[in-house]
């Protein structure tokens, strides 16, 4: 309960490690683990995670951040604190295929989405059931090309009421708008069922199956203004022969969808996630 | 010696493997492996693979052959027999990086590549001495864009005297031209050092790092008209991550695609590749 | 629907492919696929799995399975025919784990797994309602020292009543009696949560932890009356680190559990798999 | 020139990461990188791996370690600063199999290799030419049961003279003693050809193929008095199926090995892994 996360990023510069450990010990903070990435050693940005556990840290933590300004102004920091304890809101946002969705609700139901999952929004109806059985609210918001910005506008008060920090989109096969996007900068992933940049777009197993690959992959990213483009958090892949046709290639490209979202949802969860210049440092 | 192989394509239709395998039995040849593959089993193509042994083999292959194209004509067969004792000649093109023809020297000294290395041709003499304390020709044939014509004439001159059955461009940095491609058809492979269809062109593992991958790879493929276009043999990927700049990339580049070229490479000697369609069938 | 699979175990000897094929041929079969496996060319044992298509299979089979007896026993074959349509059924074992029997519910309900789940049996009452709600039977049979052989009693009497082909012990945590394992030889697969042979018996991640390992794996067996000694199906690993403690491990484990299982299921399911001196043959 | 690694071991308890950063900071130096791992939080061994640049590093470093033994004290800590540029020197032990061998001096040729490579002993003077063909200096000490104890005590002396600081066992056939492990401690690292625990000892590739596993691997470890049994440095793996015989497996295990060694060694060089119970903490 006393634990807490930090992320700083900031330009290179001797003292900074020194500078905040030794503020972080000042504190009463005992640091449990700490990652850090210098991007180029001559002059180039920084980035370091902390967890510390602090005493009474919900009491603490405001005196705590106030403090720690000067030391943020001294380096240039951009940085954040997070409360382990403070379990992230999640909106899953699926459309008719499953399996993505189903791998977040048994991982949450095993203890393994350290979040609350505060609501489903499809534009289809077909998987209500198994979601209320978890417990979860299910909204149906249906999109057609006359409705989207109606529908758009729907979700967005769905998860501004529901105090949403992190939207999943598990094989949610519409586009996000820049608009809507705008309101959850590096907090919108998606998976895309290929391995990026290769099948940018739609029928990605098909165009595998085209191009006669003998491994695919998906890619969980955050979702930006490009198709497809923004900052890939995790990528895996699979062995692939020519006997796969597109439908076997789907099978198998679903189990590795289904992980790789997963895994990238959960190093969101833990703040192990820092987005620089449309590329991710992930600290695991 | 007495090994034998046999690769057939044609329109799929009962009684194929009936037909081909009474024919070799009546001919006295015993079947060691078959493996076959049906595009679709509704009209689709069919392909197959049989290793077989036939007691002299030298003498009797010619009428075997002659035979055959009975069954062959019935079912409207492409097809082609080797002998597995006769070593395929291996042209190896090569520019300044090593690692490629390196493992394909190592392999073949310990016999795991069953063919004839004829010769390395290189745009640069750095490798030299390397080549031939393999006992190996190496012909140093410099390429710039006023000798590009007549150092591709040198580059056939060469490997035709070499009766040359498979050209691998062990990384050589050169595009080679559709005249020269025409004389070698399926018959030239290339490593490209990224996991195609990403990164098609020049300096993928710039290109990676730039988009922030989290997994690198490298591909084998027959080359085509078209640039990092033609039919894909192997892929293999490594697992990256934010702290891998550039020069790390290639390093770990490096391995993958010493390795995919190798496999390529094994499995072109050995018979098991059936192009079709730009696509590769790899009976492995 | 009139898809059938064959699969054949022999002494090696010449004829043996140009005779079931010309067999098949003559009975009116289209060889849809066939893969062969020779132990060793001189002398060894030879396998062969073909799938065909026979007009009118569920009427013509009981001829064609009468007339192959003479084939059969001039090469001294053990042969079976499946047809594919006939979905086998499965009994699955599980104690208080449920990923694994997730995973072959979520499967099944896909349609991945082409099956029939007859029922599940548990030596503990937790997953009544899960099963339930697939519309599958669930047998709750609690096992103590005491009532161990009564309870071997009661669940021989179930999978002999359901007409269960296949048991699948999916974290069952009961060591199955050498008589239980003689009613099913073969048709019981069992997950052993390590990387077999290492970490045989109890508590494989503990071990594992313990010895330091960088990958931990996960096996899928047929059952025998050697603890964790039976042919191996299928396994797989996935890597880890020193950071990785045993409920780490466990996690991680999980997901290489279900997939192998499911993996091991699908195959025995497709007649891919035939077992020979402790070892398995896996056509796929 | 001016970059060094520190490795600290420690009980873990608050203020380490500042006591030792806030030290480097007065000290001039520039944490370049650092990565850090505790045992459990509540009360375990605490493990951290600096990367530092210090001005004039050569003729400040004496002074820095010598004011560091107070903060050391302090904290009860194991520790060691090396020099970046200061390269180790080592020793590669070889038989017969050349592979492990080559890819270390490849990769000692290509830079991927920061160290010296002060000598190759062998128990067989096949490979004098190759690797006195990189310049480096070959030692044959034929190994007879007779002549074991004097044969150690050569090597030795030539370890001493070349003031070797790491030996590599590329696959050298002997049993080292006791009392050569004591002389260097955590600095033999050994390659077996298993996937460790499983297969411990001789002909892991044939007992692997007796087994019928679907995985085969290698693994690097430090040099301990149990066979096989000290701290694992590294593994991997690859997959096989039941067409590869002892032969097929040697020649898949081969690629593993030299990869896996070649790891392990620049981890070794790179001072990344702390050695503590039998088990490796490796920051990379």
């Amino acid at each position: 309960a006393n634990r807490a996360r930090m992320l700083i990023s900031c330009p290179d510069r001797p003292g900074i490690v020194a500078a905040v450990s030794q503020f972080l010990y000042e504190h009463g903070a005992n640091i449990v683990s700490s990652d850090q990435y210098t991007m180029n050693p001559d002059g180039g940005m920084f980035f370091i995670r902390f967890e510390f556990d602090l005493q009474d840290l919900d009491r603490e933590l405001p005196k705590l951040q106030e403090d720690f300004v000067r030391v943020a102004d001294r380096f240039e920091m951009k940085w954040h604190i997070f409360r382990a304890s403070r379990k992230k809101r999640i909106a899953i946002f699926v459309s008719k295929e499953d399996h993505c969705l189903l791998e977040l609700l048994w991982q949450w139901q095993a203890g393994d989405l350290d979040a609350e999952i505060a609501m489903v929004i499809s534009n289809h109806p077909d998987m209500r059931q198994l979601v209320e059985s978890f417990g979860i609210p299910y909204h149906h918001i249906p999109v057609t090309p006359e409705t989207k910005a109606e529908a758009e506008r729907l979700q967005l008060e769905k998860v501004h009421e529901g105090k949403v920090d992190l939207i999943v989109l598990a094989r949610y096969m519409q586009i996000i708008t820049p608009r809507f996007i705008e309101y959850f900068p590096n907090r919108i992933i998606n998976i895309h069922h290929s391995f990026l940049p290769a099948f940018v777009g739609g029928k990605p197993y098909q165009q595998a199956y085209d191009r006669g690959v003998k491994i695919i992959g998906a890619t969980a990213h955050y979702v930006t203004e490009e198709l497809d483009g923004g900052p890939i958090i995790e990528q895996d892949v699979q062995r692939v022969s020519h006997r796969d046709d597109v439908a076997s290639l789907k099978r198998i490209g679903r189990n590795i969808e289904r992980t790789v979202l997963a895994r990238a949802v959960k190093w969101h969860l833990e703040d192990r996630i820092i987005v620089f210049q449309n590329k991710t440092v992930v600290f695991n």
